[in-house]
């Protein structure tokens, strides 16, 4: 196993509590409570994210590992955790004219990432928003 | 096993999805974030609280069952999940002059079941606020 | 971000409680008990399935969401629900031919939600039978 | 830490898949609908139980351990496992006068555990009917 | 609910890897065989250990909180992480003359906790070896 | 359905206990540190490994199965179980002249399960280190 390099994936998960509410300005009042029903209620309501970042590449034959998961920790506490962790996501730049469902936070984290962190191919960002729903997105 | 009444507990979960801020008008600025720190953003953020309630009795001999679980479920759907379920915490009644941590939060729950709910004992009402914590309360 | 329509993907799970006995009429005793072992006592066993539908398609810019989980949700619950949950699958029309194993059960769902499911494209079906295994069909 | 005996809770699960109907023979048709609802469907259902058996006694200062698990497996295996894993529990001896409810199957598993097992004393079963639903009994 | 202070209970779970060797020196090799089969093989194996911290107390009017999670976490952090996070059991004085058992590592981590934690009352240590063992100790 | 043969997919959950130390002899001790951190504390520490091994295969028409469980149980025990659980993957002929990291572990079952089992085609092993990593491998 010692000169080939084998490309491998790697998934680590990050834990985000923030609070949204699921409303379009552009629409009616009737239409939003259509739309997004109780997610729809002018107060909020919140969940804890549970945001899983996938990055690909060979694994180092001298270090054993594909990428060091100090480099992706960082990152993620930097860029993203300090963005959206404890926050109302309506009022943040990203969703000031974007509705923050969790497919916008979605793609709104693996933006950040694909811009941003270079150690390792970026894959995919698949978020659970409770242990019954998840998204996911891979770009284009 | 026929003619004895056993005791024995049943245990059953539910999700909240909310969200809150920890804030107490009473302290400053300085001492409200000493005491909360992120959690004292002004914008809040959320949690999915899974609520699991626990409720004991005989276990009855003809029906093999100690609590029709549909009784629980019609009742935690009316009197918890339509006060506390996609709401912002800050602004229910229950909270207006308490902070909505997760304490307070599982103490409301559990008198709101200890005041209604009959048809078996209450023994103790647990949040679990992120897989990491969790509350307990159990009366006085 | 407000143009673009990016393509996500949307998993959401479902309970069924079911029971099940592997035994296919054409085989003998010997080869019906060798082929499935403790799974084929006459009686049956059961499982709780956690069922998990994932559908793809672009994210719609004014609502932040590539199709309304309450769509999915009536969808399954009408179609999915009604027809396997706390049911004895050796007795259901989809088995009259077929060992109601996991992986049929899972071909059974996709087909019926690819025929029926119109609000976002039909990726996969997964099966939890337990905590140990889950099967996956994606059509062919 | 040397001489002392501490007393220390040990837990262990187990995984038992099996079918059951919730009928009384004793109640009417409509009675047993009303009571048991989609669970009274004549043709039985299923579930993975999650069986997990708490005891307790001194931590062996020699060992380290409070009781073998090798023990406690081996007579779960010969004693649970084989009477109630993959058995259709309406057809079993135990369940012959008594509706096999979770209750119940809580409470005939504690009962050969208390007979049987020697080597720590038995605290409590406890049983995970679905992910949302627990019983638990601890004896008189 | 303002003037009364109510006792609650408070869970929070640390994730611990370290390895471990089942030995007692003064035991036959014949005698740990027996005793720990594969869990006494001489190069030791490893866990990753969930160590869930129970306290409790009544929950402050002012703060709504029964004790900060922050104060939690850094005694933790410095006296239980610091001492056996990714270390090897086997050789830490905590282990000199005890085998390093789970329910030995509990009760150690119990002892430092019950010494130098003052900010609420410990109730238990509850540690998950593998998800289907786990071991608890509530002191004396 | 009876006539085709659907390919689906099958994943097997295996549990392995397991001690390492991330250390590369070539480097220096600074080079080590700086690059495996606590991991390479030279008393190994260790982990609870979830080893998830994916086939896939058209679903046999007769038997409704992939592919036999205990045919692929049985391979798993005899050629991973007993060669990494409850070891010191330091110590193991694989890792001679390889740093034991998960991405290796990951590759290392992947290729003897490639070899030895021809029961169906193998998609990936993928491996959770901890509840917050995972790695997975899937071949050139």
């Amino acid at each position: 196993m010692s000169a080939k390099r084998y490309k491998a994936h790697l998934s680590r998960r990050y834990m985000i509590s923030a609070s949204h509410r699921l409303h379009n300005d552009d629409l009616s009042e009737l239409q939003n409570d259509t739309l997004y029903g109780k997610c729809n209620n002018p107060f909020g309501h919140g969940h804890n994210y549970m945001v899983e970042v996938t990055v690909s590449g060979p694994v180092n034959p001298e270090s054993g590992m594909l990428c060091n998961l100090s480099d992706l920790d960082a990152f993620v506490r930097a860029e993203i955790g300090e963005r959206f962790d404890h926050q109302n996501l309506n009022l943040l730049p990203q969703f000031a004219k974007l509705v923050p469902t969790t497919e916008n936070l979605c793609i709104a984290i693996y933006e950040i990432l694909k811009r941003g962190f270079n150690s390792a191919h970026l894959e995919k960002v698949r978020i659970e928003e409770t242990m019954m729903n998840s998204f996911e997105y891979a770009g284009e």
